[in-house]
């Protein structure tokens, strides 16, 4: 009960700061001794801090500020993409502090190769963050493959990476800092679902790069699937005898949509960054690459339409890579949508780019362990 | 609590029945005392039975065996499909007592005519009921259409009677008897969960006649939605420049695998019963028809295949009327689904015919009331 009562108070302090100590007993229905007391302990945990002035000035109301500390306790989100690292560290506030990335081919190197590399780059995250204040206290790696429910800790399958069945923690140089794992796009839906300003409660998240992944948020919660499988869109079928895909079907959506379909068909060679290079042609006008860009957003609206109409959701949002893309995309997505959704209302605004685009995976995968710790401060030590 | 009790008590022994007082005590936790009292109860309400000796004869358990009631209250489930009126009444085991099925030809016909016929078919069945000594307490209608979650109580579209924004209240001869209202692939899937005998919790339930709707079940719960139009798996494409489909589409499920298509593309008229027909000449062996039924499977399979990469479900039903058409269609439907879903293991046996078929929807438009008092006694009068 006090650990229930202490996610209590910290999480209204964290939607609602700064309060008072009478604020946070006001809101919780706590008595003002037993708010005392678990802000004591949470302020021992490192979570919470108190000012020395009364919030807002208000009259008759004394007492000092409440809020979510900004130092202390924080947690790490890595990702290993098929061209970059990066990294994020957020305070207990959820607010990035850190941010790495950096280019790499990742495609097809040896999978310890890449943790040992991923590795680095987190501790040279995580020393950034201490001269901030901050020490990291969980860690979580967004990939871009398959994150079974069990066994928890493995990669069963990264097609665009050329990984199967790899356990990053057998490669991880130091056991005291293994991150959990999570599937990117399900790390870029949790971002979007915690982090961006929209009212969407049930929504399919598109994390759209090299390959195509979706993650399905129902009700405000994260829905993996019966076996952590769920979000597969870039392998729906767009045409049933449409070009053979290395998954072993045909006409997988990413032989229209994927990176590699869409500069083959704007006639692209794939140097640098594909993706800044697609938009840097159509902001320019090139008439293969816009027709590039509408032939896949077609085809992400006809699977975005068949996955409209099997679960009914709220909103759509076309996240990763391809948010910088939108402004090409959407209008052919809509277009598709309007014509295949009809045996109910569709709102065309339901479907919207990311604010969040690249840094979606990693800063969700920064912001898991903040909610943990949120729902549960006594995953942390009382100093 | 005592609501909560009641309804522990009545679900234990709805579960495990027979069981002494003692037994029900032994299982819930409750003290012998506290059950008593809430058996008596349960039995002036109706739902309970006693009888005089010990279940099963154990030594130094004494007790009589309670049973759930199969007298008393019932509940009617009713449906209006393209081509037949149904009605099912069950007692509180969940048990069928009352069949009743008829054909008519419900398309394009006024809803306000359908609607009376229906009810007089409820009437009837109702009084076969009471020659059992069932009362009806509960009444839910099943319809091939889209019902919102809000407002309750609209048939906002079902294409295939040719109804818009239909208020079955508006036109039922009695007031007293009005139906809740559901849609029916999910009363199907809801009968599919309840009373067969299998162990998916979270599944794809395909009801598939004149049109081709589906019901998810997510971890035993019927998942309806954002506003009730999740499963309209018979306007997910199959190919993006197929048939024009009457919905504003191209190239629908239903264009390939809804009963017209196969019966055209098998050179057959659609006199009688078409489902009966496809599968007498199927059993005979005549190529076109064996054709027709193999591209409705594949037709199937690709959509049902998307399905799975979306959802990552336990397992896929064939319910409705083609369940009765499994034999020619699950060989394609498998073919297209191993085919298809190839980033995650996918077991062939996971798609099954229901074991309800036809009656699938009927059946879980009574079931649902059954549930309901099961969850809660307090709706029925203690006599």
């Amino acid at each position: 009960m006090r650990r229930r009562n202490l996610a209590v108070v910290l999480g209204t302090v964290a939607a609602h700061s700064p309060l008072s100590r009478a604020d946070v007993a006001g809101r919780t229905g706590l008595t003002r001794a037993a708010v005392s007391s678990l802000v004591d302990e949470l302020i021992a945990r490192g979570t919470l801090t108190e000012a020395a002035t009364a919030p807002g000035g208000r009259v008759g109301r004394p007492g000092r500020a409440l809020a979510v500390s900004d130092r202390g306790p924080a947690s790490l989100g890595l990702e290993i993409g098929v061209a970059h690292l990066a990294a994020c560290v957020a305070d207990l506030r959820g607010e990035p502090r850190v941010w790495r990335r950096v280019e790499r081919a990742n495609a097809g190197r040896p999978p310890g190769q890449v943790l040992a590399e991923a590795a680095a780059l987190a501790a040279e995250a995580e020393a950034e963050a201490a001269v901030q204040g901050l020490h990291v206290t969980g860690r979580v790696l967004a990939v871009p493959g398959v994150v079974p429910n069990a066994p928890r800790g493995l990669v069963e399958h990264a097609p665009n990476l050329g990984w199967h069945g790899v356990r990053p923690a057998d490669h991880w140089p130091d056991s005291a800092t293994v991150p959990d794992l999570e599937n990117e796009a399900n790390l870029g839906a949790l971002a979007e679902l915690w982090h961006a300003d929209h009212t969407a409660e049930t929504f399919v998240h598109v994390s759209a790069e090299a390959g195509i992944g979706a993650a399905l948020v129902v009700g405000g919660q994260l829905f993996r699937g019966t076996r952590g499988f769920a979000g597969e869109l870039g392998h729906i079928a767009v045409h049933p005898d449409g070009p053979p895909c290395p998954c072993g079907a045909r006409g997988c959506l990413e032989q229209y949509a994927g990176e590699a379909a869409v500069l083959r068909e704007a006639g692209l060679d794939a140097t640098g960054d594909p993706v800044a290079l697609l938009a840097e042609r159509a902001t320019a006008g090139d008439a293969p690459t816009l027709r590039a860009l509408e032939r896949a957003g077609r085809a992400m609206g006809l699977v975005l339409a068949s996955a409209v109409n099997l679960i009914d959701p709220d909103g759509l949002v076309l996240g990763g890579a391809y948010a910088e893309l939108a402004e090409w995309l959407l209008p052919a997505i809509r277009t598709e949508l309007a014509t295949r959704v009809t045996v109910r209302p569709w709102d065309p605004e339901a479907v919207r780019a990311s604010l969040l685009g690249r840094r979606g995976p990693v800063l969700g995968a920064a912001l898991l362990t903040v909610r943990r710790l949120i729902a549960d401060p006594t995953r942390l030590p009382a100093t």
